[in-house]
């Protein structure tokens, strides 16, 4: 068994809208000064399975390569 | 005791990221020919409050003006 | 080419992260009084495909069968 | 200007509906022996504001204290 620890972001460029709604709610709630704010996905796995077959999961489902890099780290 | 279902989709050109990752994984699946895939939230809201005030609900936290519409149905 | 709507909602009794936690918000932000807050999907799709091969998808990747229902409508 | 980066990771014993979905999604294309797969939040606020308001802006919108833990990483 194994675990593993990975981060989802977007790539450069690519729009966020779940980032830009967080926010558009907290600019509403007063919170200004915020020149960044996007939000991926940080995704703990355990499973009976190597890095590399990991990546696959990745590749295929976890995330989508058009658009997302994503980091893996075993823990 | 009022409810509502809202209907919250992006604006025409907004990228949508989740609606991509879905497409992807379903062409990894073997499933072609999708010409549009768009994920958008279904929101089943039971509140003592207006129309007029779920709508305020929608514009501050609910859903994000400038990149999404939404559609409120009193039920 | 056929264009579908799909509505996933949660089965009764599953818990809802993403509605609990816009509920906060908005309870943070004065909206009291909601008493039910679920936050499904509303997705729309065109594809080559008929309503069974739509099934198929959905139960395959677009919901979880487990935890989710969801209904189709051909537009 | 400060950098942050935010994990938010569902309470022990909190379901994770997205973590079930990408879980069946993951079988249903063959990979097994997953004994966990929980889908958090990774967010990377750029923002003019200390510690404690960032703490501020997850305690009100970017996390759920009731369900979620987070924890803040300056960079």
């Amino acid at each position: 068994m194994a675990c593993y620890e990975i981060f989802v972001t977007y790539k450069e460029g690519i729009f966020d809208p779940a980032g830009e709604t967080a926010r558009h709610g907290l600019e509403q709630i007063g919170f200004e000064g915020i020149t960044r704010l996007n939000i991926g996905k940080f995704i703990q796995l355990e499973v009976d399975a190597s890095e590399s077959e990991v990546r696959e999961m990745c590749d295929k489902l976890l995330a989508n390569p058009v658009i997302e890099d994503y980091r893996i780290e075993a823990r």
